[in-house]
């Protein structure tokens, strides 16, 4: 039986379209791209047209998209490349809500010799621009802030943001992973220098990313060997991959407007029902400003571990927070520098939602996790407390 | 029709039973691994399972495999990671003739901060041992010589050199890449701290890559990001791929002894054939000390790159150097190092073979390649030289 796969934001499935165009890349045109003769020629033509379809997908140039392994690979390169490559600089400013893929290097930099600032958020996760507009300065080497939280949907106002930065004289990168395939993003009309993509977030396999490098930014490569992606990252290409994410980009170029509109109504649906059905749940971040498959619900006094462990058990997935963050029992760093209250942090399940989710599967979640949230409170010391106060209350 | 495909070296076949293991893992267990839920704990079986194959091939404990995304990171990694863990030392040493995922970062280095030690190689391209240890010093972070050589296939006495490094108190890392499935490796029985591999050279796809570390080796990750592979490699795992080169580890593993006599037994029949028919012909490197699938010959006063157009036009498929380094005019600084005189080292060819070649491609190569050396000879202003000096002095 086929899960009802709600944590989209986590991985995706690889589209069955996507699978397709990769196979014969295994075991018959095998050839390495580098290679002199015609075998390997045609891998190379086709990852030509795969970095065309992925520059379509977000208004770049081909030569501006630099294949990488994952968005890991992609954010880690943008922060050295532009450390690497305007060396006088010693200040980083990033956000407290970015994904681990920003947030450990900078804390990494942190400590060899660089100046970092974390850009903190709001109750509503919405970045703290006078914060940042006071301690953006000319020794400031990159800003990178997320384009949409992984966690709460969150969009930050990177192309305005991006302009501010550039005026600085800095560079300004932007971790699109969750953004791409969801948001509009032309980089003919902004003025971002980065900006890093994840396949396993937009329906191609895991092990192949993006990184944008917007012709003229001065770069210096973080994986060095050959010479491939025109010497902005060594190794050998990883051919079938990256034909399927460019397979996927243009999937989702296609489909975008009629998925988000489709997918949106989904997902506001299992908000607002769960909402309505559910006493003391709120949902985490900005309403009116967030990717469309997005929500992240806080059950107030439960454990968000028991409720995915109950959710499992109806072969529902979900999640608690971010996948790269899990193996811990705090609650998630983007939670906590909103500032949710610890009773809300710990119970707090993000559902986020694909192209293959159906009515009936969101029917069967708004059916499913009110009798769950109920049984897990009656049990929950906090719970019993707080109605015992809320009674007393109303006498 | 497929093609004689003799640059094992540069790339190989995805062995299909390799593709049938992946094949699930995209559209139908696609759950990240990382998940609470039991859609991704099906995935993180699958790697266990895989990091433990992995293993077995060179006899490691499956927790001293970290999955990479190519063995041009493994390369990388290990150097970062020696200095980062050892960051009062100064000083690395690596050949001459390493495979650029080893030589660029080196040579980064060595305009940043740190003191580099080429070790030059004699004209069978075997190591300088004396000229090694005069080198290596108590202020020498990291050693890293490749096992065997991906243009010659000439080994080097990695084992040997491990515990001369322990014993001064550095790291050794070995990029065995081309190594991996054709010779016996068993880190149990060595000293060797960190160790790359790479799934595109040994029948598993292209972007992944595994770098073993030691248990007890000093570490810092290269790839920094979320909590995967023990802390030691940011990322989501590439699922598919992690299974696809543990399917390939086994099968390498299974059939290697087999495999080397058969393959061996072609390349020593392709070399004797091709020298005994083509006046002018020189192995490049070590016989006595070679891997069993490679020979690199030169064909004296002729270009190396319109012999594989013309071998390209039989549909056979070898290179000039290693893949990573095409694109450019000049010999490999391999043959360089070994000084290989200019008018070998420019028609210098390499064959690599693998289990997927057989008898009846060989006999083919055999008829085919003399006729294009002469051809392409008759047109050669060096040649018409040499054989009018010949002539000369044979008067």
């Amino acid at each position: 039986m086929n899960p009802i796969y709600l944590d989209n934001n986590a991985t995706t499935r690889v589209a069955p379209e996507v699978v397709d165009e990769m196979l014969p890349y295994f075991s018959k045109f095998y050839g390495n791209p580098s290679s002199m003769y015609n075998f390997g020629g045609n891998a190379g033509m086709k990852i030509k047209q795969a970095r065309a379809k992925v520059a379509e997908l977000i208004g770049a140039l081909p030569e501006e998209i630099v294949f990488t392994a994952c968005g890991t690979e992609s954010d880690n390169t943008a922060l050295w490349a532009a450390l690497r490559a305007n060396p006088l600089k010693r200040h980083i400013i990033t956000s407290a809500v970015e994904h681990p893929a920003v947030k450990n290097p900078a804390e990494y930099l942190s400590r060899n010799g660089y100046h970092i600032t974390f850009v903190p958020v709001d109750h509503l996760g919405r970045l703290d621009l006078d914060f940042f507009h006071q301690h953006l300065s000319d020794d400031t080497a990159i800003v990178s802030f997320m384009w949409a939280n992984n966690e709460t949907g969150v969009i930050f106002p990177v192309e305005q943001i991006a302009e501010k930065v550039k005026s600085k004289g800095a560079v300004f990168h932007t971790d699109a992973v969750q953004a791409a395939g969801k948001l509009h993003i032309n980089m003919a009309e902004n003025g971002i220098d980065m900006l890093s993509l994840s396949g396993h977030k937009l329906h191609a396999p895991k092990g192949v990313g993006v990184l944008y490098v917007r012709k003229g930014t001065k770069f210096a490569p973080f994986m060095m060997g050959g010479h491939q992606e025109a010497g902005r990252r060594g190794g050998t290409e990883n051919v079938a991959s990256i034909i399927g994410i460019g397979k996927a980009a243009e999937l989702a170029a296609e489909k975008m407007e009629e998925e988000n509109t489709k997918i949106k109504a989904l997902r506001d649906r299992l908000e607002f029902e769960l909402i309505r059905r559910i006493p003391n749940a709120i949902i985490n971040g900005d309403c009116q400003n967030r990717l469309p498959n997005t929500t992240s619900i806080a059950f107030e006094y439960v454990e968000g571990e028991a409720i995915l462990l109950m959710l499992d058990e109806h072969n529902i997935c979900a999640s608690s927070g971010s996948a790269c963050t899990s193996g811990s029992l705090e609650p998630s760093h983007v939670l906590r520098a909103m500032d949710v209250p610890f009773t809300a942090a710990h119970g707090s399940i993000r559902f986020s939602l694909s192209r293959y989710n159906t009515a009936e599967e969101i029917d069967f979640v708004i059916e499913k996790l009110p009798p769950v949230i109920e049984r897990l409170r009656r049990m929950s010391p906090f719970w019993g407390q707080k109605t015992a106060c809320q009674t007393t209350a109303i006498k």
